[in-house]
């Protein structure tokens, strides 16, 4: 397995930083919802999720055939891996590291092509283009906003690889499932004019990553290849019965942007003032930061106070000072940069 | 998609006796721990399940290595041929349809032995023996009980198998699914010696399908290569938090236990009494049954009057007029009896 965020230890009332979930935690309709489908669980849930597809669609503004519904959006990283085999993977780095995994699980060649860290990992899209004309990959796969790097890269300046993406007959594999805490456009609409494949995750922002909930978008015959490969009944009834509630929980929906809103700003400047710090410009709800020290001697001086954050070392391209923290409540924060403060002035 | 049991009309009310789930219900206590788990879903779930692999594995009385989590034992039918890629497969048939499925997915050749119809699909060993030595599968795979003839086969019959299948250094995949449901026995103390992988399923039994949630033993070999394509967060929170309640739950154990003698020891009498059908001896909570008119027409009569069954056609070696129906509570089993009556007689 591969390493992820999450804290495993034995200290109690940790403020897990590591774990890139809205801190608002899982909408009290919701909640409600989930109690009343206890009772209903003695049923196999839809085969297909068939209602849940068409309540995403809908509120989409897309065609059901277009969308695909995933055990989280992890299952849909490995279903797209097993269903296209493609011979040659091209990983936008440094990136989620599932990609490289579930594609080597199906023997594809990988290559990596590295964002600059001077230019606040930026993609060089001109660079790209240019090793894509060398490796010709059959996939190339961008997460965006990227995690770690909180990334964003927009449509236009893209356009130019999806061009090329297009004319190899080739595929994008588009991972979305930070887009919701970003003020930042889907390239859904674009999905009809390049072969592209997103992914989204609907777990993180509505705080529910434990009833596992993802879904895909993509033209039909993307779609159709992928159902090809789909196992039976993957998502679970709770997950799907409760698509429609988060997305009409318009009150949780505003909550949040305006948590995101303060915080974000809050943040950026605290981030600014603490010594020995660098931090890259986030546009979601985490920041990938820097530091003199090693990121495995910052963690253990934070586990001391509770707080738990992801180093990254583990990322391709990063180094053993990089390190990750989402964006928690007020005082949660607060007590972050305190201890950032202490430990790194 | 392959066809499955359930009821995907627009009548309400339907008993539907072609999903072989327990009629008592889910639990009351699990349905109360589930509301508790309700407001833990902003977590994600443990990534391997460790905890949920521990509790098994006491149960079970076995070492924790032996046992993998599965999102429902279907996850771990498609794990199993992706992890092993076996080159020939052998199917005992007719059985559950996943099987072929999952592994004509890895491209693996497909090769189908039947049971004997006459001696009420008992499997002729000797003649499965002579076949296995012709064919050299690298995957034998049994379903015992067996779904959907409710037929079980005993170790003593089927060591001889399993002495040829540990020969050829392939692999028995055992699907147990419907094995607590019978007073037979498990193979599980032949994983000691055997190279067999078993599949269990948790969410029949204790009737929370909804939840997702089976499990695999096998050796250390085997669970190790199973987990190198094991994908992440596969087991939602509820469903892994769900596995000690249930079980636990000794009196809804001790419940089904009488259930079962009591409605099998019915239903064996009143299917003998019905005039034009012809059922198999079932060792689990369903029965495959044949009448003179085709599963269709019954099954349209039959709907007629809020009663849905699983039409066989599409089991390989069965036929149009082969129909499962399981056991479920002593006022349905009345009413579904008398219906076949009054269509058949």
């Amino acid at each position: 397995m591969n390493k992820h965020g999450g804290y495993y230890g034995n200290k109690k009332n940790i403020l897990d930083f590591s774990v890139n979930i809205n801190p608002l935690k899982t909408p009290e309709k919701t909640i409600e919802n989930i109690k009343k489908y206890a009772t209903k669980l003695h049923k196999y849930p839809e085969i297909e999720g068939k209602t849940g597809k068409k309540i995403i669609a809908n509120n989409l503004g897309i065609d059901t055939k277009k969308v695909i519904l995933g055990n989280g959006a992890i299952e849909l990283i490995y279903l797209f891996a097993r269903a296209f085999k493609p011979k040659k993977v091209l990983i936008i780095q440094p990136t989620f590291n599932e990609y490289e995994r579930a594609f080597k699980l199906v023997n594809s060649e990988i290559f990596h092509f590295q964002r600059d860290e001077k230019s606040g990992f930026n993609i060089d899209v001109e660079k790209l283009s240019n090793y894509i004309d060398k490796v010709k990959p059959d996939t190339v796969i961008l997460c965006n906003p990227n995690n770690p790097t909180a990334t964003y890269t927009e449509k236009e300046k893209f356009k130019r690889v999806l061009e090329k993406i297009k004319n190899n007959n080739s595929y994008l594999f588009l991972d979305e499932s930070f887009i919701d805490f970003s003020n930042k456009e889907s390239f859904i609409e674009l999905t009809q004019k390049y072969p592209i494949f997103i992914i989204r995750s609907m777990t993180k922002y509505f705080a529910v990553p434990g009833i596992r909930l993802g879904f895909g978008i993509g033209n039909k015959k993307i779609i159709n290849s992928l159902n090809k490969y789909k196992e039976p009944w993957t998502i679970n009834t709770i997950a799907l019965n409760t698509i429609s509630e988060l997305l009409n929980d318009d009150s949780y929906i505003k909550k949040t942007k305006e948590w995101y809103l303060k915080e974000k700003e809050y943040m950026n400047e605290k981030l600014k003032e603490i010594k020995n710090i660098n931090y890259y410009k986030s546009n979601t709800n985490f920041y990938l930061c820097k530091t003199d020290i090693t990121s495995k001697k910052l963690k253990d001086k934070l586990i001391n106070k509770n707080i738990n954050i992801r180093t990254c070392e583990d990322f391709y391209g990063l180094e053993n000072n990089h390190f990750r923290i989402c964006i928690k409540n007020r005082l949660e924060n607060e007590y972050l940069i305190n201890q950032l403060n202490l430990i790194l002035n």
